[in-house]
This record gives C-alpha cells, structure tokens and sequence, in this order.
C-alpha cells in the first residue's frame, strides 16, 4: 500500500457511492476555491498538481470570440454566446442554434472539424433512428464552441480549414487567452488533444479557480476582457438550456442561481465556478474522472461557500445526495459527500 | 491530505488514463489472487475489507439451478446456463435464449421482477426504436440469472412471485450457496439490493477469489457442487458470447483462453476470474467503481499468471492497454496499468 512512482500525494476521499448504507465505491478528488487576487480561501487536497481541464474552459476560449469583435460583427446573440461556451445535450434547440450561427459566418456544418456525436437523451437518438439518420457534427457537444472559433476564423479573414490545430490563428488567440487568464506559462504544460481536435493545456487547480475569480467579477482583467467576460457571464447564466440542456447539472444549477453563480463541466470529472458575490472562483478535479463525484462536488462546495435561498437549496439537494434507484425504481443507495471534508470550506 | 474516517487504507493506484503522454486520471483498487485452500499467492491493497460483488457471483448464484436438479429437469442447454451466469448485451442471442428458458419452465416474461433495460449497443436500441418498441425485462443483464431463478422456483414447486425477496426460498437457497462457496457469514456481511432486485452481501476480496479457486478447480467442494461448476464452468467457457456479448471483455478473453480461465465482471469496477491450471482465483475491485480501471487491472493480471500464447496475448493487449481516440478517431492518449503495481503477482 505504499505510494507508486505516479502518485506523490494522495488526495482525500471526498464522495461516497453506498448501497444498503454501506459504502460501495470512493471517489478521491481536490477542489481549489481562490480570488481574483489568486488568495486561497480554502482547499481540499493538491491543487497545485496540472489538470486538463477540458470543456470546462470553454468559457475562456470563447473571449477571442468577443475581444476581436467577431461576436458583434456576426450579430451572435446571447444564446449564441452561450452555445459557444456549452457542452451541450445535441437538443434540437443545440443543433438548430449551431446551424445558424454558421450560417452568420457564411459556413454549414462541412466546415465543423470536430467529428460527430450521438446526442445524449434517448428521445434525440430515437428520433434520429426512426428517420434512419446519423448524427453528424452539429450534435457533438462543442458544435457551438466550434461554430465561434469559425465565426472568429472568417472574421480574421483566415482559412478555416485546420482551425483546430494549434498552430491556426485561431488556437493561437485562444491560447493566448488561456494563458493570460489562468497565469500558467502553457509552453511548459503537458498538452494533449481534447475530444473535439482542439489542444486542451494541464493547468493547476489554483490557477484555475483564479481564472474563474477574475471571469465573473472583472478584476485584475483590461477593461476589452472584463467586458467580453461579463458578456459571457450573463450569456451562459441567462440562457443556461444552452451551456448543457435537460436535466444536466450546469444548466439546472445556473437555471436555480439566476445569475448568482457561472458553473461549467469538464470530461474526466473537472468542474469550475464562478461566484461574483464572493468574488471567488473555483476548481476541482475527481482523481479518477467520474463526472458523477464531480457533480456531487461542486453541489456541495456551493452550498458550503453560499447562503441559499429555498429554492436554490431545493435545486442543489439531489445534485448533493443523488438518490440512486434500480432498474424496477427500489431505492438502493446514494452518492453523498465526505462531510468532514467539505467542512473546510465554510467561512 | 490527512486520511478522512471513511478511508481506513489507501489502496495503490493500478491504473492511469493518459492524455497527451500525460496522466490525467487515476484509479486505485486491489487486487487478490488466492488459491483452493484460502492461500495468498499475492495481494494488492487491501483485501480484507468488504466489496459488493455484483454480478461477478452470478455463477455462484446459478449453482442451486444444477445442484437442486432443476437444469436437467427443464433440459437447459450449456448455453442457457451461460446466460444464467451472464451480464448480457440484450443483444438477440441473449433475449431469445431467455424467452426459451423461461418457456421450458412454462413462464414468459411477465414473471421477471428484473426491471427492463435498454440493450447495450446502439443497432440493438436502434431496432427498437424503428419498431417503435420498448425494452422489456427479457432484456435486461440479468434475464438469464432471472429465467434461472424462476425455473428453479418451478422444480421447488414454490410461488415464483417475490423470487428476489431474501426470504424466498429461490433467495434462501442463493445465499446459502455464497456463503458456503465464501466462507463469509453473510448474517454479519453489509445487504444491499442489487440493480435487478436481489440481495447483494459485500464479502472481502480474499475470500471471493478462494470461492473462485475454488469453483474453477472443484477443491473443497462436495461432489455435487463441484459437478455443478463444472457444468456452470464449461458452459460460460464453451458459450462465452452469451456471458456477455459482442465486444465485450469477458466475451472476448474467454473466448481467446479457449477454457483456461473463466472471467466474470460486476459493476462498479468489480472482477472475478478462475484460473484451474494454476489452481488459483482472482477477485479485484477498483475503489471509484470504473469498469474501465476493472477490465485493465483483470486484462494485466491474467498476463502475469499465465504464459500467453500470441493468440492469447493478442486478445489481452487492448484491454490491457486500451488506446483512446476522440470523435474524428485521432488517438489522444491511453489506459494503462501501473507496472510496478502489477510486479508481485508474477510468480
């Protein structure tokens, strides 16, 4: 049991899988809650170790979006915008805003270079299968974050083609972006290819949370910045059906916060937030990348880090304590967090 | 970083997920290899502590269908006794063969209490959905364990309905032959419902793997049971397609072993193996429950066990090594076992 050469710190145990009161299944993760000034208030586990964040970026990457005037000469509106920044469900509402946001640019869905994906609810495949179709580009996930860096593409008047290679201007803004946001000199990160093509950068917890600090309250960035930011904010938080769709956490926790917080899913159990009133970001990141622990993670750092109305605090309890039940519907167990744990992040 | 209550050990990290030459996930787990007389050959982690088996103890739980008479007298084929022991795709195969098990019981599936599933691969949802049609219990995993079930509840010439309760008799005599196959006392073990409704009682590892020593080689057992897992044995080695189905792990690794090992899976990252020429048995359990960290830690521990042929070798390579591509299908990274992790159970 002692440490392997690639674990130099164990993190704690911070949700529980149980079934008939026993836990069946731990989930080990840290979570970094930071300001604009990159001061820790409070953390849980090694956040200072390189994380890939993965979409739950997507918000920074879509600043060059905004900051080189693509938005406002493509006419993008806010559920545009908020596409831009999505993981979302490939809901007719995703696909359709897609489409059209390229069509803004002069493009179709031939121009997209980040592969197909069947949607995520059973009734979007069924539809598909009853029509004997395929799912192409306009469901993956990151159709919208895609159809923005295209809209920034033409609007730089750049080829398209390879727009996801790091070394298109395109990647090259939002690079820049990244490193400007997150203070993390990205030549030395360990780089790897996202799911849609695009290069994803391993960045440290901290770092992280800092970005999402100065994000949603504008501090510490040019007055260009805070102001693609704020635009951003209030995108994803006023149209949160668009950052992920039915039943996804993002949008029925932004849907519930009405603007109060801007929270964001990554691939591989990665999950950021931003919480303008506190003037706070966070990060966090569960060892093992299930997005079920994550979820259960950032529910419970936000009811620790807010006072909650009834309603929010209604939004959140089954994201904190999901309820699992089996396939006749008997209720078996529960996710839960390690509640002593979590008890860090109070105050 | 210090130990919470829930975590009374720190297994060692077995498995990582890689991006870009990077790790970006991590699963811990252990891991015990045992022999017939309850010997360790070699452990990993802590197996002493108490792990739901799921469905990794399906043929165990099928050994009173052979032992009571009830397979010979509702004729079942060694096929139908595979699927009695199989986590199956619900792929045609599998629903035929349970709608027959149960008609030579004189039952349809209205007498399932499993719940219904959608099948596990997309051309199998999608004929259903261009019929028009749901699921049913037949296909669910579990159909053949539950057609099973319900022929034995007919040679008792009890009631079958209730069959899942723990008090049935179907139930009683289940649970009678994992405790005595365990050596667990199961009146002290943690209970739980299982995703089809039936009891699940969390033995420790240690004894799990001796169970399948024990069940693969027929040590220690009295010769009625150890003429039923022979049966059960052949029948899942002989028919591994109905085990599991297509593209899957214990599908394609017994069919590579052509009868040298049995292998069985259980959800939340549980694995079970029989090794007969070596008289050993394998149980592990990756601690976040990843099917994903499972298979690798089972795929990487038969090859330490066992002189491969290229055959073999072959077969193991993906699952113990699986490459991972994104949605236009470039390879972005792997999963990989953690080599040192794995060192002691050679020899």
């Amino acid at each position: 049991m002692s440490a392997t050469p690639s674990d130099t710190s164990t993190n704690p145990v911070l949700v529980e899988v149980t079934r008939g009161g026993a836990v069946e299944s731990r989930h080990r993760g840290a979570i970094a809650v930071v300001d604009a000034a990159g001061a820790p208030l409070a953390t849980v586990g090694d956040v200072t170790a390189p994380v890939f964040p993965r979409s739950a970026v997507k918000a920074l990457q879509a600043l060059p979006l905004l900051e080189s005037g693509a938005a406002e000469a493509l006419d993008l509106s806010d559920a545009e915008l908020a596409l831009a920044c999505a993981s979302h469900n490939g809901e007719a509402i995703h696909v359709n805003a897609a489409r059209v946001m390229l069509m803004k640019a002069g493009l179709d869905e031939d121009a997209l270079e980040c592969g197909s994906q069947w949607p995520r609810r059973m009734q979007d495949v069924a539809r598909l299968h009853r029509a004997d179709a395929h799912p192409g580009p306009l469901h993956n996930n990151c159709s919208g974050k895609h159809a923005g860096f295209l809209g920034l593409a033409r609007t730089l008047g750049v080829p398209t083609r390879g727009y996801v290679e790091p070394d298109h201007p395109v990647q090259r803004e939002v690079r820049i972006a990244l490193e400007e946001m997150t203070g993390a000199a990205l030549d030395h990160a360990p780089c790897g290819i996202d799911g849609c093509s695009i290069p994803t950068y391993a960045v440290p917890l901290d770092r992280l949370a800092r970005a999402f600090a100065c994000f949603g309250t504008g501090e510490g960035l040019a007055p260009l910045r805070a102001e693609a930011a704020d635009r951003l904010y209030h995108a994803c938080t006023a149209h949160p059906e668009m950052v992920a769709g039915t039943e996804r956490f993002c949008t029925e926790v932004m849907r519930a916060f009405a603007g109060r917080v801007f929270v964001k899913t990554g691939a591989e159990g990665v999950f950021v937030a931003s919480i303008p009133e506190r003037g706070l970001g966070v990060a966090l990141k569960c060892d093992d990348g299930a997005t079920r622990a994550a979820e259960t993670m950032m529910a419970e750092t936000l009811a620790r880090l807010l006072a909650l109305s009834d309603d929010e605090a209604s939004a959140l309890a089954h994201w904190r304590r999901p309820q699992l039940s089996n396939w006749v519907g008997r209720s078996v167990g529960e996710i839960r967090p390690v509640d002593a744990a979590f008890a860090g992040l109070e105050g």
